[in-house]
């Protein structure tokens, strides 16, 4: 046996042990080291490089390393076999999925503003913020020899008698402890409630000293990252935020990967494990800390995911998606209950999933399009979801068409060698100086925070500037010499953002021609869908009157510069709305309003589907997406009227 | 630390470590070795000896162990603290109620026609033999590319065209491997359905070549024995039946032990494990191996018991039932599942609890009544259960009254030196011939069993048949002189069932006089119960038309013995009927039967309930009670002219 040594810039090293010719990738993830390996570990990506400082690896160079690189030490860890004793620096950046959880990570003004802009929204359309969940004192006679009615009648009356209904339940595991606590409190108690289908159900009972709080957590579950919030299911009051990576990065960037992990021997587990344990619960403990209440506390949970996501949290088989005829095992699941899934909250709390509509348009699209408020305007809207997968919504309160399109993680920073999501140290909007080819970076953190790698919206401005200062032309090639740009052995261009010692990274943060290439079929597949979308309905992209856009590309999106790659229509700039995380505002306004899950789950019912690659044209479409800003000028007038 | 080994006369030794000094009890319940301990180890019920054979224990010689016996070696275990490495015997007789599980105990043909006349007598009375569980074949469309419709919609709506009802239910559980098990059947399933309050749920889903037979377990749960069968819930067939003793014997022989037990830091969790993961876990798991079928299978499950074994079962806070003014937690409980309870069933099988009256009233006592049939009945009934408390219930279909008594475990074996339940070895049937004084027995098992002990029926016989003969006087002491009647160096008088080379013992089978006092006490408790219930409503005995006896005392009950020791008042013996496990019979009816389930619950409802330590003149009756057959003879003419 090997002892095998990870380093990392920040944090502690992992230490495991292996046999001689062990794949380093595979012991990376049986130490949960996270290593990104968005192609499963077939040396395509060329995203799982570490450095090697002591010790042997059998590792063959691929085209992903440059011999300078190769000199350096640095390897692919999936094409690499463990021969001695070795020590790996696993840098920041390969990890940066994983990288440490953020609570309160929408406390930026910004996203507040955004968020209590949806909610006012939803509330103007006329639906009323209230859920099932309730919370009442209740007194009950001490018993006596004289009444010795037992002691869950006792409560069952009590309440019967504040909230005047039928006889309400009790379930088993609340009776449990009830003698105990009745006794605790002398019969003098606060006892949360939930009201259903004619039924009152006694959830919770606390004493009267505690916090008047139902805490409730809304998540949002992505391909690539994790958002949520905890709060108060009888004010809506945010209590609590955060976002982390999903836990699942190691088994694959895309759905599909995950998907042929899922079905490896032991794999569901493993996938659930990863989402719910790795993830989801440090998430909810996390948030309670913040929040100062017992994760036990939390009384429902609504989370609004992609189809694979939830059929993955859930443990269910999930195959059939990925195979002709991609068949879902469901779109709407009800009756999930924490204890089902091992989270860390009040076990009999109610989970409550946004409906999916398709294979490829889950959870988070009918929550997004919920809290985009296309569904309740009379004029045309079109919602534009920049996630792992795009998926897009045309519509308004008559009709609704979706559709997807694989964007791949760059919208997220993945597929992009300095790639990260946006978080502290990525950068999020570049101006380039067109004479010195200098660039002006916005780097999201503290102040002097430095840069680590670049977050999606960062690089829309990149490629907008790098094309508007002439450094690289229509097809992404570099075309102008410079000290920041660079041409390696094979003659791919490159430039640098920022040199290593300005940057908190242990090499220079560049952008290549690989990158630009990766982006450019991202973008390329937003705009050829939108196109398509409309096409099929023979509509002209004039008719679009806003354009709400959304997911984890960052706040700090440069419309202009994104209508300047050729990514969105070229449509006046006054249309555009970055509305956030909708997938993440649509599962909270679900969670405290019964009527919102009632309207999502509308919604998703009434939405028709348009499957892209059953569309004549759409591939030739895609193809001419893919120049900067496309191959037809005319579609985008005012670039060449500039 | 030293070596403790336990050897057994019929099972392989148990080794276990523990420190100078440990309670040898302790380390015997730690290692799972079932010792009795009625007394919970205070060194009061002399139950718990065992015989020293190697190493040396610090334990003193106490009023339990002659001098023979310990120079023997023999020992209490809860007073014995080890002090080298030890080797012990732990004989048949102190393990005997941990006994060997028995499969298929029921098979008795008298107790088979006890069932069968339950069964029609309650289907006579009206109740119709049907439930909520149905299985049904669905087919579907195999999916294409023209009908995406995803699988659990598929089924939903096949089941929907067949019930002809609301959209069914589909819970998470079954969602989790449709895709798969849907396509592995190629979309041509069985299906089991649950119809509850106008929901149609799917439970399961089974290829069409699987057994069409949809398992139920009916369970007694009593203090002192379990017994279980498993049927088919869509016929009520029988398809296997075991009985085995409750585990938890070992935290003490009654109630009152047991939750002073559950008490103790981790005892809740304790307790719960020895009935479910010891006791009812291996006896569904060898039921079902007897069935043929997986246990998995299993959707329905139904328990009668006590009041405090259906919550320590449930991992309840019992605690406030032991003490005034003794309040339970509940008396019915619903929807609780098998998941919730770690059963080695279908996880979403509902279990039904037959619902309590009282603290010392339980769900063996209303299903047990239910059983009897005295509830559709005019005339006037007497239904008694022997278990561990001796329960009653006086009545009609117009009322009924019930009250408990404590009895103790005498009438199941315990708190007497010979005691056992009615299985293989026990005597349950003795004749003594009044000349030479030497007993004729019948033995439960094979022929050529060797008597190991006497279970209850037995010991009727005994004191009977001792009584006859004059070998013991009214109060219960030996005035004959013989080869089987000793008397120990403080006088206790004893008499030889049967000698060693004639047991499957390692002593003597015998009874003392403490043994004849003990079960003079639980005889006299049902006796002056019987006649306290009756003297609050101001009956004469001979009201009574048809006396329904019930228990684990064995279908060997002479009656005609039990009124001659004044067990049973004096009225014809043609009004007594035997009537087997009346618990588990009722839990039986109330599995298959939906309306025998209501009637259950409507008996629990009207049913009162007499505190007999609130009714003057209990404590004289007892007292007077204790006598052969009674101190007032007058209660019994029959015997008097005889």
């Amino acid at each position: 046996m090997f002892k095998v040594t990870f380093h990392f810039d920040s944090s502690e090293d992992v230490v495991s042990f292996a046999q001689e010719g062990s794949n380093l990738l595979e012991i990376a993830r049986e130490a949960n080291v996270a290593i990104d390996a968005p192609c499963s570990g077939n040396a395509a990506c060329g995203k799982c490089k570490v450095q090697l400082v002591n010790g042997s690896l059998d590792s063959p160079k691929t085209i992903h390393i440059s011999d300078e690189e190769f000199a350096q030490g640095w390897r692919l860890s999936c094409v690499s076999k463990v021969m001695s004793d070795v020590e790996v620096i696993v840098p920041d950046i390969a990890s940066a999925y994983k990288s440490r959880m953020k609570v309160a990570d929408l406390d930026s003004p910004e996203e507040i503003r955004i968020f209590e802009e949806t909610r006012k929204d939803v509330k103007n359309a006329g639906i009323l913020m209230a859920n099932d969940l309730d919370m009442i004192r209740v007194t009950m006679d001490v018993p006596t020899l004289e009444d010795t009615m037992p002691d869950n009648e006792r409560l069952i009356r009590a309440v019967q008698a504040v909230k005047a209904c039928d006889r309400p339940k009790i379930p088993f595991r609340v009776v449990k402890h009830l003698s105990a606590l009745l006794r605790e409190y002398n019969y003098d108690v606060t006892v949360v409630t939930r009201s259903y289908d004619d039924v009152v159900e006694i959830m919770g009972i606390f004493g009267k000293d505690e916090p008047l709080v139902v805490p409730g957590v809304a998540i949002d579950i992505g391909t690539t990252t994790v958002a949520a919030i905890e709060v108060d299911m009888l004010t809506g009051k945010i209590l609590a935020k955060a976002s982390t990576g999903n836990g699942q990065i190691r088994y694959g960037a895309d759905v599909i990967n995950r998907i042929i992990e899922s079905e490896k021997p032991g794999g569901r587990q493993k996938l659930q494990d990863a989402i719910i344990k790795e993830t989801l619960n440090p998430l909810i403990l996390q948030m309670s800390k913040a929040a100062g209440l017992s994760s036990r506390r939390i009384m429902r949970l609504c989370i609004a995911s992609n189809t694979t996501m939830n059929h993955l949290l859930l443990g269910v088989y999930a195959d059939p998606i990925r195979m002709e005829p991609y068949i879902p095992s469901f779109y709407g699941i009800r009756d999930v209950y924490a204890r089902d899934l091992g989270l860390p909250t009040f076990p009999n709390a109610l989970v409550i999933f946004a409906p999916n509509i398709g294979s490829y348009v889950g959870g988070d699209i009918t929550a997004g399009t919920f809290a985009s408020g296309i569904w309740h305007r009379e004029t045309m809207s079109l919602f534009i979801d920049l996630g792992t997968n795009g998926e897009l919504v045309f519509g308004n309160s008559e009709f609704m068409m979706s559709c997807a399109c694989s964007a791949g993680p760059a919208f997220e920073g993945g597929d992009i060698s300095c790639g990260m999501r946006a978080t502290d140290g990525a950068i999020e909007a570049v101006e380039i100086d067109k004479d010195t080819m200098k660039p002006h970076c916005k780097v999201i953190g503290d102040k002097g925070q430095k840069p680590v790698g670049v977050c999606g919206s960062g690089i829309i401005d990149l490629i907008s500037e790098l094309f508007r200062c002439g450094i690289i032309n229509p097809k992404g090639k570099f075309v102008r010499e410079g000290e920041r740009v660079r041409h390696d052995k094979y003659g791919m261009g490159s430039y640098v953002i920022a040199f290593r010692d300005e940057a908190a990274s242990v090499k220079d943060v560049e952008i290549t021609e690989a990158d630009i290439d990766n982006f450019m079929r991202a973008k390329g597949a937003i705009f050829s869908a939108i196109r398509t979308m409309l096409g099929s309905l023979d509509f002209p992209v004039d008719i679009i009157d806003d354009v709400y856009v959304a997911g984890g590309i960052g706040s700090g999106i440069n419309m202009r510069n994104a209508i300047n790659i050729g990514m969105f229509p070229d449509i006046p700039i006054e249309k555009f709305h970055y509305i956030g995380n909708s997938s993440l505002s649509g599962a909270y306004l679900m969670m405290i309003s019964t009527q919102a899950e009632e309207k999502v789950n509308q919604i998703a019912q009434n939405m028709t589907y348009l499957e892209l690659s059953n569309e004549p044209g759409y591939m030739d479409e895609f193809v001419a997406s893919c120049f900067i800003p496309h191959t037809d000028a005319d579609l985008f007038p005012s670039l060449t009227m500039k």
